[in-house]
């Protein structure tokens, strides 16, 4: 029988709560999604789920109620609560009574060592909504995932999770020092191309290797002298106008589909 | 002599918090700036401003000290306020010390009809960092600005107008309701762009022309049927992996360059 929690009060709901916060989900390694669509996407990419939670009287999707009805239960993981309770944990304005509680998945770069592919490297990114955009937008170029270098902030933040648009499910996430990943860079053959608002290559007349790691610094300062020291290779995004640069997710966007499209451009010659 | 407010219940300082709200900013047709850069630009812009306001204790920026130096007072415009009362109006974590209260800027479509050039049509987005981002990379591109369709969210907003790091200044801003533009569009000899996730031409094949309005639709639901059957064009961008869409900043921002590179390829040859 399906377990049911209809106080506030209750010790789970308390915990998913927490879970808004950096250091309960640090702690406990779990991360809040909501939403019938990213529910969705975490139970058909086979996420850890620990806790799937539907309010019955606000779950109208028909989508939604077939994915409970579906869900192969172990034991207390699925979970019916009151209105009152999930609106009590609830981040959205009009919540569709369909949550759940995942387990963050972290990849480590002896992985990425193995595999190439392109991958995003993110120092200081501040905005949890740009980190997810950034994802979303890898995942739409068949990117590998990105590598969190170390101010950079969590990707389990609700607002990540949810600019991610599952993104946060498929893609890879590494965290790493920056001083460990210079290390592991000059073991490995694959080159970082930086970016930079100034003088440098034109990103469109840059030829892309298709291992790659595209390097964005953050929001405010973009890259400084440690980054930059490291580039293979550095291009710019012309522009004019007034602002003097763009915000890090469209221009981290534009390069990987600079980068996707030469590449299906060279599959498209038969290289 | 500059005016001081040091008390949070002054009515000027009520009227400041006030325009968090859509409400009191559309009544009173004023929108708040915050930050040394944002306020720089409402000054080098020459933005109507109606009141700047620092605060000593904060404003350590000598860019900042130098705008308020040079910044030529009219009576009442130039305001000192203390730290407990810049505090109860600022938006920012860590304020530096300065805002601006601004005279919102709007357009017509009546001008839009003589000039032509790049514009960015939006129905219905919802968010108004998207739409602070759109303006960011569509002066970036040197675009004229966005015109916002029926239920489009308030540039104003303090998301839009800092996601926007000056733009709000520099793009002309137009708002119509969209059976207004259809009738206008009617009448003009200026192509609608619209772009579809699925299938439609690739954007790296169109040609786009000089005079062109890029149709975006919701973050949600993209462009409707009434909204397609405007467009003289449609274009996709191809993409794989597990998402089925782009970030609506992200997926303007992709087209808005493209079309940026075509024309700049195209005077480059002299055409």
């Amino acid at each position: 029988m399906t377990r049911q929690i209809n106080s506030t009060s209750n010790q789970l709901i308390k915990t998913i709560k927490k879970l808004r916060n950096k250091k309960s989900r640090d702690e406990l390694k779990l991360f809040y999604v909501e939403g019938v669509r990213a529910v969705g996407e975490a139970i058909e990419t086979k996420q850890d789920i620990r806790y799937l939670l539907f309010c019955p009287g606000l779950l109208v999707s028909e989508y939604g109620n077939q994915l409970i009805e579906n869900y192969a239960q172990d034991g207390d993981s699925l979970i019916e609560v009151s209105e009152e309770v999930f609106q009590s944990f609830s981040l959205k304005e009009g919540p569709q009574g369909l949550a759940a509680v995942v387990s963050q998945k972290w990849s480590s770069l002896d992985q990425a060592k193995n595999k190439g592919g392109l991958w995003t490297a993110l120092d200081s990114i501040q905005d949890p909504g740009n980190l997810g955009t950034i994802l979303r937008s890898s995942d739409a170029v068949g990117g590998r995932g990105v590598i969190l270098l170390d101010q950079t902030t969590d990707p389990f933040h609700p607002s990540s999770v949810r600019a991610s648009t599952g993104a946060i499910f498929t893609q890879e996430i590494i965290q790493i020092e920056l001083k460990n990943f210079i290390e592991w860079k000059s073991n490995v053959n694959i080159p970082v191309l930086g970016t930079l608002c100034g003088d440098a290559a034109n990103y469109r007349d840059y030829h892309y290797p298709s291992d790659i790691i595209l390097l964005m610094g953050s929001e405010q300062k973009g890259l400084n002298e440690n980054h930059l020291g490291i580039c293979d290779a550095i291009v710019t995004i012309p522009m004019e106008g007034n602002v003097d640069s763009l915000n890090v997710s469209v221009a981290a966007s534009i390069i990987l589909f600079e980068i996707y499209h030469q590449k299906k451009m060279s599959n498209d010659r038969g290289n």
